[in-house]
């Protein structure tokens, strides 16, 4: 099934599991399903910039797509295309289609200044996968160096049919949302995902704004499917609550360089992996960090039964 | 009195108050000033990024340090002196310490790339300010563009007796902290004082990693002071209850370009200031995030009483 | 006389001339705009990049660029106004028009990035200075890490009748000449005199896409007058002939860092100017550059007969 | 046979010959082999940036570069192999060493700051690729953002046997030759070969300061061969002479984003290759362009005969 503009809650960002040896955990990858699944994931994002993937042979990149487009059954599987050149994001993009993912996500190169430049690589990017495959803008300045303003956006949308969602993750990032979503009703932009990444460090407020759910890697999933569940009930209070709760962590985890090693120590002492290691290089936690982890665990788990670990 | 590596507890980073026309609204500046001292400011800092100091008429800049300096008292003044060139740096330094300042603080040039260009720039800057000025290393890669390595603030530090303080700002910035409190305990480094920054979004941890205080302008100042009193006196839990209630409002303050319409709006509506205009060109916050903060601050007064507006 | 989109020629950006300890060399002033003259420059800027105005007192600069206009007299003087903040930009930029300056030139600060945050921040200038003060765009990728389309360009020109020229410092830059003269004939653009910098390396063709003339500081200024003037008078191969002789010196000269050295360190032997000392932070020519520059200067006599120093 | 520090001369960057249906052009790739064999090559440089690399499938890359290597037969081929994850760069450097390659070329990724994080890189690489493969660091900060001091490029060669060159391509960088060569003198850096890119602009100049040669495409390679031999053989003003008359084109074809196109151009009309095609996404010559080519290359071959085309 291909990924269409009515894709809507949470979409964890994978991280990829490793053995400490470097061997990718082939285990912890259907037990990191499982509890995707049971957390209530509506479909998956792999070969993010948080899933080690520049690190994964092409074989291997493929093999664990395969594993979770299988775990996932019917729900969307999103594979991260990005690369240095047109070549080889067209192959990974086929053969991941071919395999059955839903689409396939593309960030812009660092090189990217004016409006025209970003517009023009997008239409290169179509022209080199094809307009057949539905593909997910990612607008993440913080990290990607690229500023996309809503126009910019707009006109990448409007120009191509198979551009579906936007992974949004600009910072601050609460009024493109709001703009995009008046696009819409003033006419000028179609049907289009919003889904939002930076952690969930704003998913109380993008919800409000008119998200659509949450792509991101935080290691409680079930939180960021709740909290948007919750606000597309109108429980907002009950929404702001949970996700009070999660701040400390999630703006804990939130940090540049050593995200990704706090996530997954996170991860493995909640069993969703064995072993928190990454492949080389990786970023390691000191001691003190872990116990910071630790206790903020702690205080969660105090305050959100369902966050005991 | 000169400002040395003593210095700890919180030095607010002042915004100046202006009239809806535009004209520095002076009456506010008390307010302010008497609102800092009663949450328990031990200093502050004027003419920072936050302060719309380039926006200022020389004149203007220095009345307004000025009445920072008398209302402060025998509490030390820090002046933001950074300057694209050392002309204007030296100017502005020799006449605030005249007037009574405490020392100034020096945020490096976004051209600067290598060590040896870091370690460089702060030499030169050292030569043309004198070195009887105190002076502080502003270290805030997120907005500076300028990465220094702990290995380069201690060649900065032991280069330059004036240098007394850190104002650590680099995110993430925890290992930081404790990579230079490491070198102190291993003698290759003499003593310095560390103030954090970011507004305050990680103060809880930075104050257990050995930080002396806050340097940052968050719309609540006695969270900030009573948090690094807290740890100060080992009540960790208590610290990060208070901490965590404030999170959500902190990390909705600390939004890249329009944080510092955030900090106005809140601080108008507790009175410190009596209007939350910028002086051209400012950001404004838009109906939907406005309500959105009296939301947060309605929620922080129904958990923190000494909070509410 | 105030500057329009007429201006055409050599527009030469001066250099501040010093003593070896590091006061202003009035006398070498003097000496300097003599030498414009007779080089026959058709006005000339100052206060730019390359004229170390950031390391000017601001009663220095005052005095510089009324040195200038003084000496210039009928013949136009730009002064640069780039400033990290708008109110020093507006107090220069009033105080040399007061003191008879034809227009100011504006460099955008190494922040902005979309297309809009360009052309927001020219409206806040004008803004800031007033419609009625002639200014000059200065578009210089390479320095100052912002991109302009020829779009941007053509845009910031329609929106404020006080913008009459661009200096074209883009590298490369010859095709954005010929788009811009290409909306002039298609009459999407009004008249705008094109200027053209990065020390002369391509003066050669940017005078047959259509530039007005020079501005830049390449050290034998008569060479930069003589190549525009041979060229609209048609006479391409022999300005070639003389471009092509200069044009290891040039290429020698246009070294991002230690470009002022080689170019005081001409002027100085050519006796424009009779010291070639910076003001700290400076440059300093190696002995072996400085035997390099020797070298090509010697050949550069030997082709040149008006260029022997 | 592996690369060496001894290596000298001229090793030409390598462009990928296309049809212009934007299949790789086999036949020209003989044709070009040939010209530069004949042009007095000492070995090339594939699949470096202006090899149009991204571009290319895997198996392409790796027949191209076989192709080369049969062609050069003992004279060495470096191979670019810098990649965004170090799994690519790995497997590349593997198959092509294994394919009798001499070594390889590393580039820094556009995120590397501190001095540390530089080090850092290379250490990773060289654990990713083994301590057994001679490589080359790519030091180019005017394309990829990266500064290495001397210093850095000293540590990277001192802690790595396997590094035996540097292609450098600093920009103004005369005195960082001047600087390596220096610290060989003093005994604190082993023997490496440097060899000089920046489409030869400074050529002259570098050979003087103590490069071994270049390592760059300018269109007319025996020129480069020839300066290089010339210096070598302490012929100056011949060497001088030669270089000057070739500048202007140089100049011409060092433009970022459209250099690639007019390289090919010149290519083709000197029969080197077949077609100046680019592989999508290209950039391509305007017709004004293509004119001012030619109007060079017919000035050059009045000047050298051996130039004519």
């Amino acid at each position: 099934m291909l990924l269409d503009s009515t894709a809507a809650g949470l979409f964890p960002i994978a991280p990829t599991p490793f053995h400490a040896d470097g061997r990718v955990d082939t285990a912890s990858v259907e037990t990191l399903i499982s509890g995707y699944l049971r957390a209530g994931a509506t479909g998956v994002t792999v070969l993010g910039i948080m899933g080690e993937a520049p690190k994964l042979e092409p074989d291997e990149a493929l093999n664990l797509t395969g594993r979770f487009i299988d775990g996932f059954g019917k729900l969307p599987v999103i594979v991260g295309v990005s690369a240095p050149g047109f070549a080889a994001m067209r192959s990974l993009s086929r053969a991941v289609m071919e395999r059955g993912a839903a689409g396939v996500m593309i960030a812009p190169p660092p090189t990217l200044r004016t409006d025209d430049q970003i517009t023009g690589y997008y239409a290169q990017a179509v022209e080199a996968i094809g307009g057949d495959i539905p593909f997910v803008i990612q607008d993440y300045p913080l990290t990607l160096q690229v500023q996309m303003t809503p126009k910019v956006i707009r006109q990448i949308v409007m120009s191509h049919p198979s551009c579906v969602m936007l992974k949004h993750e600009d910072w601050p990032g609460l009024e493109k949302i709001s703009a995009l979503r008046g696009f819409q009703r003033d006419g000028s932009l179609r049907d289009l995902s919003i889904l939002t990444g930076n952690g969930g460090l704003f998913l109380d407020f993008e919800m409000e704004r008119g998200a659509d759910g949450a792509m991101t890697g935080y290691a409680f999933p079930e939180m960021l499917a709740r909290v948007a569940a919750l606000q597309k009930a109108g429980k907002r209070d009950e929404a702001h609550d949970l996700f009070d709760a999660h701040l400390p962590l999630v703006r804990y985890e939130q940090q540049l360089g050593i995200g990704l090693a706090v996530r997954k120590y996170v991860m493995m002492r909640r069993g969703l992996i064995a072993s928190d290691a990454q492949r080389k290089p990786g970023s390691a936690l000191s001691a003190t960090a872990r116990a910071e982890v630790d206790y903020l665990l702690a205080r969660l788990g105090a305050k959100d039964e369902l966050a005991r670990v």
